[in-house]
C-alpha cells in the first residue's frame, strides 16, 4: 500500500546566504515560520530552487538545521541530498536523519552517464543507510541521469524508498510510473506538472517552488483537489498557473528568491555567476504576485 | 469565442496501402464505417499516424478521397496538409477543400529550422487558402519546427485558424496555450497527453491513432469528461492509459496497424524502410487489446 | 580497393526556382559553365544547399537534366535522391541513371527513427537499382536519422557503395570511419568539416556548397592538399573558412543563393518559408566574398 | 602574441583512490614518474578524466600535492578548478596555486543554463585570483554550460587568461576560435579530437586521458607534427586513434583506470556508482594496448 504520510503541499525552501557565505539563519526561520503558518503540509530544503548545487556541505548542513528547529516538528522537513558519489550521498543522508529530518529526498547527480545498475545501486545504498522515507527525485531537464522505468521498478522494492518526486514536463509519463508503481510509491509533482492534473490521476501533492510564495492559495488549491471539488480547483489553478509560467521563463532559483524579496523576505540573490532576477523579470514576479493577493498579504 | 463545432474524439486514421503502391479503398472504408458507428466525432487522415511524411501526392489525395466518401458526411473529415514550402502546402489544401473536406489539420515539415516569421507566415497562407476552419497542429519530437507561444498568439488572430492540436508531452504548454488563446483556439490533445487532464484543464478532446483501436472506449471516457464525471473518467483513463504506453515504446502507426490487423482489419504495415511491428510488440498490443475487450467485440 | 574516380571539389549546386516554381534553366547551366571553367571535379545537384527537402519530383528531374547538360561529360554529375520510402528513392535513382547520372548521392529522410536493419535495407535497395556508383550521405543535424558505424560497415559490403559523405562536425568520426571501411569506402568531407584535415588523414575531397562561390580558390586548396604541401594548404584554409564560418552562422541555402546574387547569377531565394538572407547577412557574406577576390572575378 | 610556454602532451592524470576515501599517494607518484620519464610536457591532474566531478576537496588538494610532489618541477602541472559557484572557484584556484601548480585549468560546473555574462565573470574572477596562467575548458558534450565565441573573445582580453582547451568533437570550431583569439590564447585539443588535425590547424598539443597509456607514443606523435612531418605524423596517428575509439565507446575514466591496472599500476576503479571496466571493455582496452605495444614496456 502506498504511503500516505507525506502528502500535500512542500514548498522548495530557497537558502538565503549573505555575501560572506554564511546561511541568514534569522530570515530563513522567518519564512519557515511563515509557511508553517500559511498551513503547508511539510518542507523541503536543498531541492534545485534551493540551489543544493551550488552550496557547500557546510552550507547545506546549517540550512537544514535551521529548518528542523524553526519547523519545530509542526510538520516534516524532507532535506535533499544530492551527490556523485554513493559515499557522499551516505553521508549526508545519515548526517541530515542525525540531525531530525523526517525523510530524504534522494537526487543523483552525474558528470559522465551512470547505467541502470549504478542508478539503482546510488538510491538503494541511500535508503539503506537511513531509516526514515525516502523521496525519489527525478529531474532530466537539470540532471545528467533519468531514473527508468524499469529502475523505478527495482527501486520501489526497497522498503523504505516510499515516494517519488517527477519535474518533468510529462505528466503521461507520471500516470505511467503510478501504473507500474502506484502501489508501493507514493507521487509527488514539481513546478513543471499541472499540479490539479497530478492529484487527479493519483498523486499525493506536490514539492516546488512557487509554494514558497503562494503557500496559502497553494494550499487552498490542493484542499479542493483533495476533495474532489475538481471545477473550483481547476479555476483556482488556472489563477496559480500564470506563476509557474514565470518560472519557466526566467531561472527558477532567481524567481523565488526575487519574489521572496517582494515580499519582504532579504533571502538575497542566487549564488554568482548565477544572475539575479533582471528588472523585466522582478516586475513579472510582481505583476502575478500582485494579481494574486499575494503582495498584500505579507506586507501589510 | 473559441470555435467548437468540432470536439470530441478525432482517431488518426492509418494509411493502408497495397504492395503496388495502391491505396487499400476497401478496408480503408471499412475502418471509418466502423469508426463512424462506434460514436466517434470526428475522422483525422493523414496525421502522423497516417503515415502522411510517407505518402506521395497521389495516395495522400486517394486517402482523403476515400475517408470523405465512406464518412459521407455523418462526421467531420480533417485531412492533415503537411509541407516543407508554403506553395505545397496551400496546393495541398485548397485541392482537399474542393474533396469536401471540413477542416484542414496544418503541419510544418522542416529540414532547415524556420523562424517565427516563416512559421505564422505559413500557416497563414494556408488559412488564407481554404474557407474551411484550420487546426495547427504542432509535434516538437518528430518535426523539426515549433510552434512557440508569441506564434501561436499571432497566428489565432487568423479568423479561421480555429484550433491547435499539441503532441508534446508537455500538458503544462497546453495550459498555458489556453490561458494565453483560449478565448481564440480550440485545443486538441494528442495520444502522448492523458485525454482526461486535457479535457479537464479546457479541451475540446483529443485527435490520436490509438482511437482507431478502442473508439467505443474513447467516445465513454469523452462522454464521461465531458459530463464532469471526473472520477468515473480516470477509472476508464487507466485503463485505457496502457495503449498508450505500448504506443510509446514501439512505432505509432506500426502499432495501430498491427493492433487493426488483430482486429480484423489487413491495413498492412507501415511503409519500408520502415519496421513492421515486432512479434514482441504484436504479443503486447493483443494482451492489451484483450484487456480492453477491443478483440472480442471486432472478431464477433 | 577504395574507389577513387570520384574526388576533388564538388559543389552543391543551388537550386534556382523561378517566382511561378519553374526552374530557372538559364542561370542555372551558366553556374555549371562558371564552375566547370574553373576546374571544379564533380557536380552535386539536389544535396543540402539544393534544397531537395523542398523540391517537387518534377523540379528535382529538371534539376538534374538541366546540370547534366550543361556539364556535357566534363565532369561527373552525382544528383542527390532523398526519400521516406525505399521505392521513391529507388524510383528517384533510377529516373536519374537514365537521365545520364554519373553516380547518386543517397540521403534517407526520416520521420519516425528508422532502425539499423531499415537504414541498411534502404539504401542496398537504392545501390542495387542502379550500376552508377552510389554515395551515401550522412548528416546527424538536420536528418531524423543517422548512419551508425556498425551500418556503414554492413553497407560498404555492396559492391556499387563507394563513397561516403559525412556532414557531421565530428572530424573524428571519420578518421573511424576510414579506418574501418577506408578499403572500401573513398570519403568526402562537407562544409562543416575542415577540407585539409579531412585531406590529410585520408579523404578525397569534399561536396560542399561554399564552392560555387569560391571555385577556383577551393581547387586551389584541393591541389595543395593533394600534393602534400600542408603549410601552403593550411593558410589558404585559413582564409577560406571565414566563408564556412558565415555559412554556420546564417541558413547554408540561403548563404549560397545570397553570395551568387552577388556574384551575378539571378538564382533567386530559398523556397519560402525559408527566409531569404538577411541584410546583414548579405552585407557579411559580400565581405568575406570580397576579401577572397571573389567579387571582382565574377563581375569584370 | 599567443603564450606557449604550456605546448605538447598533458596527460589528464586518473585520481586512484582507496575503498577508505585515501589517495593512494604511491602509485599517483609512480604513475607521474613513468610520464615524465616518457618525456611528456607537462601533467593535468583533476580534469575529466581525473574524475574532478567525484571528489571531496580534501582528495583534489591531496592529487594536487602528491603530484606537485612528485613531478618536482621537472613538468608544469595545471590542476583542474572545477566548480558551480565564482566563490568556490576562486578558492579553488589559490589553494593550488599556494600548493605550486603552474597554471589553473578552469571548468565551470552548472545546474541551470548560465547567460554569457555570468560565464564571463566566473572564468575572469578564477584569473584575477592568481598570478599563473589559466587555460579555459570547455566541454559542452558532459557540462550544462560552454563557452560561446562571443565570451571566448571576451575572456581572451584577460591578462592571464592564456590557453583554451576545447573538448566538443567539433575541429572546425577550433580554427575559428584560432581565426578569432589565436593571437592571443594558445588552444589545446582533447581526446575527442584529432591530435595532428588540430596541431596542423595551429594547436599547442593536447591534454588527454589517453596520453597516460601511451605517453611515448604521443610524444612521438608532438615530435612529428611539430616538425612538420605530417605524412609520418599521420601513419602514427591512425595507429594511436584505436585507443581514442574505445574511450569513446566505454567511459573515459572507466578506460584509463583500466588500462593503468593493466600497465600495472593500481590505480583503482572509478567511484561507484560509476561502473568499472567491464569484461568486453577490459579485453578490448587490452588488446588495442597489445597493438600499440604499451602493455609490453611496462611490465618488461
Amino acid at each position: 500500500m502506498t504511503d500516505t504520510a507525506f502528502h500535500g503541499v512542500f514548498p522548495y525552501l530557497v537558502s538565503p546566504i549573505g555575501d560572506d557565505g554564511r546561511v541568514l539563519d534569522d530570515v530563513l526561520a522567518r519564512l519557515v515560520e511563515r509557511l508553517v503558518a500559511a498551513g503547508v503540509h511539510g518542507l523541503t530544503p536543498l531541492g534545485s530552487t534551493g540551489e543544493f548545487a551550488y552550496l557547500s556541505w557546510e552550507q547545506r548542513q546549517r540550512i537544514v538545521a535551521v529548518t528542523l528547529e524553526a519547523a519545530a516538528g509542526r510538520v516534516p522537513v524532507v532535506p535533499g541530498v544530492a551527490a556523485t558519489t554513493t559515499a557522499d550521498a551516505v553521508r549526508q543522508a545519515r548526517a541530515f536523519e542525525a540531525l531530525g529530518a523526517d525523510g530524504i529526498l534522494a537526487v543523483l547527480e552525474a558528470y559522465f552517464p551512470v547505467p541502470d545498475d549504478g542508478v539503482v545501486a546510488y538510491f538503494t545504498a541511500i535508503a539503506e543507510s537511513v531509516a526514515c522515507p525516502v523521496v525519489l527525485y527525478t529531474n532530466p531537464t537539470f540532471q545528467r541521469s533519468d531514473l527508468t522505468l524499469p529502475a523505478i521498478r527495482r527501486l520501489a522494492d526497497v522498503p523504505n524508498i516510499a515516494y517519488l518526486k517527477d519535474a518533468s514536463t510529462n505528466t503521461g509519463r507520471l500516470l505511467s510510473i503510478i501504473g507500474a508503481v502506484g502501489d508501493r510509491l507514493g507521487v509527488f509533482a514539481a513546478s513543471s506538472h499541472i499540479p490539479v492534473c497530478v492529484m487527479m490521476i493519483g498523486g499525493l501533492g506536490w514539492m516546488a517552488g512557487p509554494a514558497c510564495l503562494v503557500p496559502e492559495q497553494s494550499v487552498a488549491l490542493y484542499d479542493l483537489a483533495a476533495a474532489g471539488r475538481w471545477d473550483e480547483a481547476m479555476a483556482l489553478q488556472r489563477d496559480l498557473w500564470r506563476i509557474n509560467q514565470v518560472f519557466a521563463k526566467y531561472s527558477l532559483a532567481a524567481c523565488v528568491k526575487g519574489g521572496l524579496q517582494l515580499q519582504g523576505y532579504p533571502v538575497g540573490d542566487p549564488l554568482p555567476p548565477q544572475p539575479a532576477l533582471t528588472a523585466d523579470g522582478r516586475a513579472e514576479v510582481r505583476e502575478v504576485l500582485a494579481a494574486l493577493g499575494a503582495l498584500e498579504a505579507t506586507e501589510g
